[in-house]
């Protein structure tokens, strides 16, 4: 193989490519970025088995051929070499790699090429697209709420609904569940699927498009694969049956209170404060007539109290939450106002923005004596 | 005790002192902030018996006394708190400390004030006054090059060194030294005293006026404090002889290179990526009639070799060094040029700014084959 390209284009790739870089492994070449040049392009590749990354650049090829590069130290590399063109060419005696810029030349031990198990680009007979914002927002608002313990696999990814023109992402660890809604603007095929958290965070943080465009998305047995721009992104699927989350969803409310969002949030993580240590993450809400009264108690520490204005409809109620799932919420609600529903001190609550129905947050109380 | 006083005051006088607190500890006591309240001022003090900081704000005091407020949720609750004033008074019945910032109230636990070891105002027969910007030099050129080995503690703190008019701050870990010298403008007393290399840091990190303003330096026995504005840290001193620098000092060099400070630099850091693992931390430098070669050989993931222009005076040589050593001083040297200067590939070469005769680094090349 023997190639040139641009600095920029290359280090993109490199940045791309690199969150499916394996770091523990038993399998070496899965710590490695695969490089393949064919027709005047540069496709490079990682995977971990979990999730694959594929980015396909520009780059005048004189040789064409397939290498293997450590990733660590490539991606390292190609950010801080001095020229604004790269050349790469491989020699197959030493099993070298030379990359070289300006006055620079570095000789990297090459991977066997012929170990990387190759990504092969998504087909599917299920094919839908959803315009990248849309799914940025869907993923953001909800991915948090994911759960981090392996032992129930399910809760530790995100259910991706696809029926007509609908387009839902819902995430829960049992004590909460985020909701988020959309429209494609088009009927599609009906799709569910459980993406792992992960998965979503690094598709999140890829698709970064100033103007809003398509991604593609190829439904197939037991994986999903992302495709837009000169990227494809794919991901094993977390297999098993999401809970209904419709059922968790209280059908009424007695008490509707309307709060301002920041100030309800900095008093909220103000009282937390006093709430992290050890077992207690405990905050209580007092909602009275006309303002809710925030309190922490912790007995190594102190005692905590805000006060903050608000509209109740309904019972006056006191209940208790952990804070950090308040805080969660809080900080994905852009609108200025937030509504807050309550039942009874043991029964689930919702928090959702004043004006979007698309967005709902449904958090399960705690019990205190 | 009782007293208001404005948010901005009060942290920034806590931001001062929190670097004192202790951490781990088996005394309680000083892992709080000691608050003394008296004629309209308000005093904070912390100290972890190695370094002690004081720093007095104005209040209006309704009653006077002292407290002491654990440091870790003191600082960020001010922080966090929402009006511009703050009042704070103490209840002797439950020993708690209420703090209280439009509707937020906050009651934290108190420790015994009468356990703190209360800092006593720096007086001192020596006493000497050295500008702000002057010491930060002094210290930022040179505290880099401290050990961190705390068996041998000598190398731990750097030498403050003043003598008449003249003032050094020397660092070594017996592999490198840094000198930095200055002008103090004034005959003073002469003072020789090892400063730990930690409190330096802080220091230079609290000395932040805008117009140089004087710090005074009493020198005790075993302690030194420094106070400016509206503070004071105390710190103490480490014992012991500092070898005698100047011998380390080669009188004179065999050659002597000439080289841009950022070419250098950039291509040291890109040859020291392969440099890093395990062992091998070692890149070889070749100064050849125009141009230096920085090259590294690491077994186990390749090498990198670098060509950067250079004006050499004297013997060609090749010599091996710590990469850290070197990136250490070439991002400190502020100049677009810098001196090399060297003798033989086993002993200590110099590194200096072209312009700049009151700054030099000193060296220890690496044995290689």
């Amino acid at each position: 193989m023997k190639i040139s390209c641009t600095k920029e284009q290359l280090n993109h790739a490199v940045q791309t490519v690199q969150k499916a870089l394996a770091t523990k492994t038993p399998m070496p070449i899965l710590t490695g970025i695969y490089l393949s040049a064919f027709d005047e392009k540069l496709e490079l590749q990682a995977t971990n088995y979990e999730i694959g990354i594929s980015c396909i650049i520009e780059a005048t090829i004189e040789e064409p051929g397939t290498v293997v590069i450590s990733g660590r130290y490539f991606q390292e590399l190609v950010r801080k070499l001095p020229g604004e063109m790269i050349e790469i060419s491989s020699s197959l005696e030493d099993r070298t790699i030379q990359i070289t810029s300006n006055q620079a030349q570095f000789n990297l031990l090459s991977l066997p090429a012929e170990e990387f198990p190759v990504l092969k680009k998504p087909t599917s007979d299920t094919v839908i697209n959803v315009k990248d914002n849309i799914l940025r927002e869907l993923i953001k608002k909800t991915v948090f709420a994911c759960s981090t313990d392996e032992s129930r696999p399910i809760f530790t990814g995100g259910l991706l609904e696809i029926n007509q023109h609908e387009v839902n992402m819902v995430a829960t660890n049992t004590h909460r569940l985020a909701i988020k809604k959309d429209h494609l603007g088009h009927n599609t095929d009906s799709i569910k699927m459980i993406i792992p958290a992960k998965i979503l965070n690094e598709l999140a943080r890829i698709m970064i498009s100033d103007v809003p465009m398509d991604v593609t998305i190829y439904c197939q047995k037991n994986q999903v694969s992302f495709a837009f721009d000169n990227i494809y992104i794919i991901s094993r699927l977390i297999e098993g049956q999401f809970p209904d989350y419709n059922k968790v969803i209280p059908p009424s409310f007695a008490t509707t209170i309307t709060i301002d969002t920041h100030a309800f949030m900095d008093a909220v993580e103000r009282v937390s404060l006093l709430a992290r240590d050890g077992d207690y993450n405990i905050i209580k809400l007092a909602f009275k007539n006309d303002c809710v009264i925030i309190t922490s108690n912790n007995p190594d520490i102190g005692k905590a109290c805000e006060t903050v204005t608000t509209i109740v409809q309904g019972n006056e109620v006191e209940i208790a939450f952990n804070a950090k799932y308040v805080t969660d919420i809080l900080k994905n609600i852009s609108s200025e106002q937030l509504v807050f529903s309550l039942n009874t001190p043991l029964s689930p609550a919702s928090i959702k923005p004043i004006d979007d129905e698309t967005y709902n947050y449904i958090i399960t109380p705690v019990r205190t004596n």
